[in-house]
């Protein structure tokens, strides 16, 4: 079974490299990738905040939030 | 061509999640992935810092850093 591989971003520069090096890079046969754009769908914000995420880009693996570099602050998006 | 992606870690909690998640989940068919444990081999701490490296866990994809949450300073490595 896939596991659920959720990246958030908020289409600034370091998160559209991000995207394109990580997202577009996992095993796909290992992942089930959704790409969550929290600019153009900030009603996703309080879930991303519940699974820890406290910047962008980020990836939620498994429940699990991994912030790669930092982009934006998630209260930053508000 | 495979693009080169190095994981550099330190073998702490984090790193050895990380690379779980990470490092063994990108496409195989994609990536040609080195992972360095710089605890092991300090002699490649400079090639790390001239990456860009500041912090472990963290890829070098194609010649460009990205650090994923934050496990040890670089600092405290040497």
């Amino acid at each position: 079974m896939s596991t659920k591989a959720t990246f958030y971003h908020a289409g600034c520069g370091v998160c559209v490299d991000a995207e394109q090096q990580f997202a577009a890079s996992l095993d796909p046969s290992k992942f089930d990738i959704e790409i969550v754009h929290l600019g153009e769908a900030p009603s996703r914000l309080a879930e991303a905040e519940a699974a820890g995420v406290k910047s962008v880009p980020a990836f939620v693996i498994d429940g699990q939030p991994y912030h790669i570099n930092f982009g934006a602050s998630v209260d930053d998006l508000k």
